[in-house]
């Protein structure tokens, strides 16, 4: 069985951080990911509050600091899927569809995923109207109608990056206020083709071999109507990728989000948590980064009890 | 008297993101420095773990972080002196040497400074040999004798600073091993000119006019030495500026530390600290600017109460 120090899941910026520290502290450090690394930060049109990068695409951002814990020296492996997690004894074993590997210690960075809003026509036309990222997709609505759903940030940088490109984009959001950064708010005010629906729900999504219309409801009056839409942006939030780690005894909150100390350790023993799949209550690339930091080296300090460790 | 949103105390890198986050919520953001903006980062010769950031001077990331700030909105007053806090009531007060103003809530960012070792000849001579600043000061010891004293990273990132200029580099180091990355373990063994001195404490820095000895002892064997020394660089770590917050309330541990929850809280509502100020365990760039963006996302939740706000 191949052996490693440390055990990276996820190779999104927490994760990366993490590897970083791991490798830089001497742990010989594998970061696994079911996908490419850089996780969702990739799907971000544009960040501008990660310090130091004023203004950067999330692909690009994503992409410098998957070459950095490269050049580090960290193992990633990309493409491989974690089956399961056995956790509890002091040799830690991750499954993966390729192999079992055997760890000192594990930091678990696997994020969260896009929240369904689970109304009829939602999965019947994901990938032909209805999508979860905007820049994956947006390039395909050039010129046409566009509804976005959310009141978060995600949803807010989703219609800004959107609207250069459709003709018209509108935000149906449930409640009658933004849950987003003011500096966002600002730039969507000034956009010509962005309209708001306020306490908003959408009921359906219709349509032939592509989405044609969408059924909102006026959560005030009642009142019911179709929009005709090409495409359906759902930002309505993210849930943690977190069951294989509760399948393994790690602890979570009611929302499934892995319970973490302000060092990043869960209930087990050698095992940490780090970026979206934690209860820290913000969901920041800064504040991931921070914790992937965090997670590695108290990992260092538990496989190692150097002198100045407690 | 001045009335803002949010005051953050210091502008090192976890003041800095607080001011961003501050600012692009919404939150009228004031961040104070008695010194220049950048705080200790802009010493570090060389920074190769802020994620995004393979390699870049720790002046040049300072200015960076420090630009961002200032095109994302936010008042910086450099060279203003906090003088003391009035923080128990719900407008908080800041007195400074210039004026008093108000906040409604507190970011305390006032990081840490360099400890000094307490031997004789120690205050005698700084600047005149005695430096705590390798970038500040290990240009004058070009082709020169320098002495280290300390083991974690910050000595050994000066030592490798150090001996790219000096003729010699000795280490003196009280433990018989350091407390620093693997990283940098390795990249000292290979520079000839750097010798370490396991179990060594310095007793007692000599000179003239300018540093020209210093006394050290072998903790083992008890003996007693004198190195011909230019200069001398104590890296022994840091100690927290707490010492108004403390006055004003603020619980410290300990060492003097300010206590945090995983949400950046102190124990006085909309009170909230960031960075090397805190018993965070880890003190690294990248954690530091992550309890920055928290601490100001808190401050905003704290004053806006937002209907996500818990």
């Amino acid at each position: 069985m191949e052996s490693w120090d440390l055990i990276v899941i996820g190779a999104g910026v927490a994760g990366l951080s993490a590897g970083i520290y791991g490798t830089r502290s001497g742990l010989k450090t594998l970061v696994l990911d079911e996908k490419m690394a850089g996780g969702t930060t990739a799907d971000a049109p544009s960040v501008e509050n990660y310090p130091g990068f004023q203004k950067i695409s999330g692909m690009e951002l994503a992409q410098k600091m998957t070459t950095h814990c490269r050049n580090a020296g960290v193992a990633i492996h990309e493409f491989e899927q974690v089956m399961s997690l056995d956790l509890k004894s002091e040799k830690k074993q991750v499954k993966t569809n390729r192999t079992v590997y055997e760890a000192k210690a594990v930091v678990i960075a696997s994020g969260s995923h896009y929240r369904e809003i689970g109304i009829p026509g939602e999965k019947e036309f994901r990938g032909r109207g209805v999508s979860y990222c905007g820049i994956c997709d947006g390039p395909l609505f050039k010129g046409r109608r566009v509804l976005v759903i959310g009141g978060g940030n995600s949803a807010l940088i989703t219609a800004l990056y959107i609207a250069e490109l459709a003709s018209e984009v509108k935000i149906a959001h449930r409640r009658d206020m933004f849950r987003a950064e003011d500096a966002l708010v600002k730039a969507l005010e000034i956009k010509k083709n962005v309209e708001v629906l306020w306490s908003t729900e959408v009921k359906e999504i219709k349509g032939e071999k592509l989405v044609n219309k969408a059924t909102i409801v006026d959560r005030k009056t009642g009142e019911t109507k179709e929009l005709l839409v090409n495409g359906v942006f759902v930002q309505i939030g993210e849930a943690p990728n977190s069951q294989q780690a509760k399948e393994a005894g790690v602890e979570v909150n009611e929302d499934g989000y892995i319970k973490i100390d302000i060092r990043q350790r869960t209930n087990i023993a050698g095992v940490f948590a780090a970026g979206d799949v934690t209860n820290h209550p913000v969901k920041q690339i800064g504040t991931a980064v921070g914790q992937g930091i965090t997670a590695a080296l108290e990992g260092y300090g538990y496989i190692k009890r150097p002198y100045h460790y407690k």
